[in-house]
């Protein structure tokens, strides 16, 4: 099927959340997006996101959404400020649609190097709009679960190929959050932190891989020195610190928790100066 | 394709269940699905109740089934009687399938006008039957896991257009528990409980908001009173009480978790009075 | 669709991973999977095998992925090797296609009474290869997350009819696990362990139904001794002894959690000895 602008629709809906997996939000939600299109395919990417995590919801986001094909539509739902004035939006762009309030939730589909702490304009060859029409969403709808009423019936219709235009007026802004990347600093060396813990305690930060010059460098974090950069997790004993798969530097320790290893959490600040 | 009474089919099963995440029993039970109908459509709602709780499940339930579009068949699991006495219930209504132990974890599917605590007549318009068939079951029939053996085997011949009259013989009554409604005492005031805490610490009772005259009250909870109603979690500072996305009223904190500010769980007492 | 070697495919992809539920990793791999084959069905198994424990994983997948029909394609990623020398392996058998590293995590496809701890036989009728070839995997492969970058893609392709001997070179062994089973001691007594605690806390051994002999027995594990057979859950108050649904003896509290009765966690021992 294709939409208004000639994008190819894969029926495909991931979901991005901050709602838990013991409650009934998660299955209201997905409910209500069958009950638009049955034949829709939800895919869940996490909804273990920090209540009201914004930035952590943008960088899981960052780091899975370029993974799928184009023709998605891509649903990020972390939203302290549900029933307020905040918009919803939606927006179109060559690699999808993605769908979620407007308070940075969706800067993944902002290019890096357009995103900055606030409003910015919406980026050039996409389609933005603000979610307003009632009959693209559950009615009556709550002040509290826009999820079920209204982004999870949005994203539906649109993989029936609703027309993005359809569901509101066109906006030239939208919220973004500044991209992930650390600071440098006078003397060259760089001051980043810790954006996210992982499963195996890996601390992912902002530091990124452009950001490093070639040959070794020294982290330092929590009063330790760890030389880098290793190549694997397998690598030497103790901490080590090398590139992760979302192209970030990781504090890791082979077959243990950096995180229990250093005590701390996402948050903490590192340094990174050459050796 | 539509079952024997003709109501339509969308090989959609979804689930809730007590098995927890981290072993082999969600999937053996998706598995068992998938050799019956290769082609259905498995949607998680939760496999995260706490053990053994039939009213958390049941409570869920009531929260998530009503979003899903007509003709999908619901497996609620949650079972501590399991290789017992307690019969294994299918149940086919105006709405979809219901399959599941005759504990009341079904209660959802009964109207709620129609639940006490106990056995109930099975709602007019609706057919129960026991089942007991074991052409329809994963043999040999497991003593302690029917979700793999029983009840995800059903779910998936219902999606082929089995009819509910094979699976056994018909029933007139079925275990309900009571609906979820606070007392309304003698001077006027409502005592309820908190039925389910979600992810962010926000208390959801079994106050309906049918039960709330116009106008404000006054919440009395772990020695707090807190006046509502607010619209929306953003609202105020500190507690605020407002009628939640499933309609009872939720005690909540804007930014922050009203369990730990009450240092509350499920069960919790709570009165409501007029202000 | 079938394979070269005449196998129907069903477009299923079934997943066991320890990357957590929380972060990226799930959301990525699931998104290169869809981006190698769009109608691939992905069925989540578990994501929250404790992190790197190889055995844990090819537990749950001994118990899960027989329940599955012939014809899906079953990827286990628990890797603490990753982007070292371990070899990544792609297994087809009568019963479908298995993909992982080669560490032991694909045990579940070798037959019972042909695991020992190391190097195995490919076993006959199986076909087994190294995956070598670039043009099956995500581009740049990165050196620590080979379940978006290598094992996800593969199974897609594998989805797609692509023939186990275009991914690579045949091999002949393969890592296995030894079997789940506890050793038989002279006085004919059996010393097992606990191989898994569930989500209701009961301890799943490694003491297998064929071990133990008719009639009663006495199971002694935490200075307590508990006398079997059980048949369900419901039977009697304290500790009781069971047959589990994976056919492995297991110890487990009516109503409540043996893990805490006993104060135990995996890997502890116990001896079962006639009554």
């Amino acid at each position: 099927m294709d939409s208004a602008a000639g994008q190819r629709h894969l029926s495909i809906i991931t979901l991005i959340t901050d709602f838990g997996l013991s409650g009934y939000y998660v299955g209201a939600m997905k409910g209500a997006v069958l009950s638009v299109n049955p034949a829709a395919r939800v895919i869940d990417i996490t909804h273990e996101i920090s209540p009201r995590q914004v930035e952590q919801a943008a960088f899981v986001a960052a780091a899975a959404w370029p993974y799928f094909p184009p023709g998605c539509v891509h649903v990020a739902v972390v939203d302290p400020g549900v029933g307020t004035e905040r918009r919803a939006l939606a927006l179109q762009t060559p690699h999808g649609w993605f769908v979620g309030p407007d308070n940075g939730v969706l800067s993944a589909a902002i290019p890096d190097d357009a995103r900055r702490d606030g409003a910015v304009a919406v980026p050039e060859g996409c389609h933005a709009v603000v979610i307003e029409k009632q009959r693209f969403m559950r009615r009556p709808v709550s002040a509290t679960f826009h999820g079920r009423d209204v982004f999870g019936p949005v994203a539906a219709h649109l993989t029936l190929g609703v027309g993005i235009d359809e569901l509101g007026n066109p906006v030239s802004e939208m919220v973004s959050l500044p991209p992930f990347r650390a600071v440098r600093l006078p003397d060259g060396s760089l001051r980043g932190r810790v954006v996210y813990v992982d499963h195996f305690g890996n601390l992912i930060t902002d530091v990124r891989r452009d950001d490093l010059a070639e040959g070794e460098y020294v982290v330092t974090m929590g009063g330790r020195e760890i030389v880098g950069p290793a190549r694997t997790y397998g690598e030497g004993s103790g901490l080590i610190a090398l590139i992760g798969s979302a192209g970030f530097l990781e504090i890791a320790v082979g077959g243990g928790s950096a995180a229990q290893e250093l005590d701390v959490a996402a948050g903490a600040i590192l340094t990174v100066r050459r050796r």
